[in-house]
């Protein structure tokens, strides 16, 4: 039986509802879950009323600022059940990063508040379907800081998280890592740009070094392809749209947000709290779904590497 | 019978072996073919044996500079019969652009050479599959220079030839046009970079007066996923890997380029000219198969509009 937290997220969002639908799947995945809302931690039975009490107290779509410490709570109370071993793994539901503004913290996510709150300096935002593994050197950077943001030591250390975390909960002995270019066609042999020449290869050189099958710069036109017919375990894009846009034509309904480089499993669905069909019944619960069963698949292949 | 011109392209490449194993599927395509060599121009057997012939005077596998005056010749070949109506739309194999340097042209490759030839100040480029139908703003340009090089006229003038090309060839009345945001999300209301309200977002506006159903700035995690269930006709990306990252992992092998805004119907492969296969009788045709019938359905479109 595997112990999984769920997070409430935002209750003026879609949360209850793909929560609902994710348990309802998740009763023949052997599954013990426990719901964070604000400072409670619920099971059994009492998760259905609670989704359907809190989420009854609150008006759908839109953010409420009163929902703010609600929203930091659920967190705050998932992270103490990771640090007494009482879940296994956490999911967290989509919340408002206003709500880190509202309780006075300056924090961009919840992944960065997950970080910070167990000490981590590092993490990779790793993305996870069936049929593509795609890690971001870089998250939500205007395209004209990227090339001023990307370092040889970043995409070291980011590549190497996703090497580790490859290796130990997919059974890899030496994944294979494509990290992308910069530019149009790697660079066409530095006739463009210059950066995947100055900054990208040199991290691939102390990659290999390490003893971590990376290759590269490759051209991200080709790279997914590559990937998709077995050439490559996994793609390190150097910026969000790079990654996010190939990854999304296949994987944008059970896409699986993973962070990479917490000291426990967590993951998330890779959508937001979808204010616009909040409350109607109809929202996909296809990447909490998947959320759920990758934390549970993580979760069985940490026990198996203890 | 559509009457097709296809250019030989590189001799040293896969060019042959693509275009014989074309012409096999075209047989029952009701096409005529004229082969450009160089200066010849042939047909029916002739082809055949002229692929043959040609592809054995060169050593496979590298760029050769004496072919590069042959690659040439067979586009200025391809000009001619175009505007003299022999043909009623071209495909051009990949050629290797050193080519146009060697025989002293200030030339990027073979889109400026044809829009150059007949005096086309503005050219699209596009690419399409049977799922995703995708335009560029930019197309070689270095990541760090993109955010400087896009205009809002450029985006304005591109979005419109290809509005005038798929009202044209696809029949559409008032084809969905999505444009990308330059910034992840769209640029989050502007927190993020600012392209995409002080660019983009005017270049809609003009759009819509003009009459053209364009919309965005769209996030393009998401849009390309929106064009896949039917929202939109097409997607336009601004820069080069923002569009064919997300096309080429469902259309790696059978996508193509068109060039819209030509005064005449050019398709070819979306590859190039593959040296490290040629020879082995093991290139993929589909891509130039797909070329050769779309050239024919857009061939067919343009005689039913005439």
């Amino acid at each position: 039986m595997t112990k999984l937290g769920i997070t409430f997220g935002d209750p003026c969002g879609i949360s209850a509802e793909i929560i609902e639908k994710s348990l309802r799947t998740a009763e023949k995945e052997e599954i013990e879950f426990t719901l964070f809302a604000g400072t409670d931690a619920v099971r059994h039975d009492d998760i259905l009323r609670t989704l359907k009490a809190v989420s009854g107290s609150y008006p759908k779509g839109k953010y409420s600022p009163e929902t703010s410490r609600f929203q930091i709570n659920s967190l705050i109370k998932a992270m103490s059940f990771i640090q007494n071993g009482g879940i296994d793994a956490v999911v967290t539901a989509p919340i408002n990063k206003q709500a880190f503004v509202d309780q006075g913290y300056k924090i961009q996510g919840q992944t960065e508040f997950l970080a910070s709150a167990c000490g981590c300096r590092e993490v990779a935002m790793m993305f996870i379907g069936d049929r593509l593994k795609v890690g971001l050197i870089t998250t939500h950077v205007a395209l004209r800081d990227v090339p001023f943001t990307i370092t040889t030591d970043m995409i070291v250390s980011k590549t190497f998280l996703v090497h580790i975390f490859l290796k130990k909960f997919f059974n890899l002995d030496s994944p294979a890592i494509a990290v992308c270019s910069l530019d149009p066609h790697a660079g066409e042999g530095g006739k463009l740009g210059g950066e995947d020449i100055k900054i990208v290869s040199p991290a691939i050189a102390k990659l290999q070094e390490k003893g971590v099958a990376a290759t590269g710069p490759h051209s991200a036109d080709t790279v997914f392809h590559q990937h998709l017919s077995g050439r490559f375990d996994a793609v390190m894009a150097l910026y969000h749209d790079q990654g996010l846009a190939p990854f999304k034509v296949l994987h944008f309904e059970d896409g699986v947000n993973v962070s990479v480089g917490l000291p426990f499993i967590r993951t998330s669905p890779d959508h937001g709290v979808a204010y616009d069909i909040a409350g109607k019944g109809i929202a996909n619960p296809a990447s909490m779904i998947s959320a759920v069963k990758l934390a549970k698949r993580l979760a069985a292949a940490k026990k198996r590497d203890e």
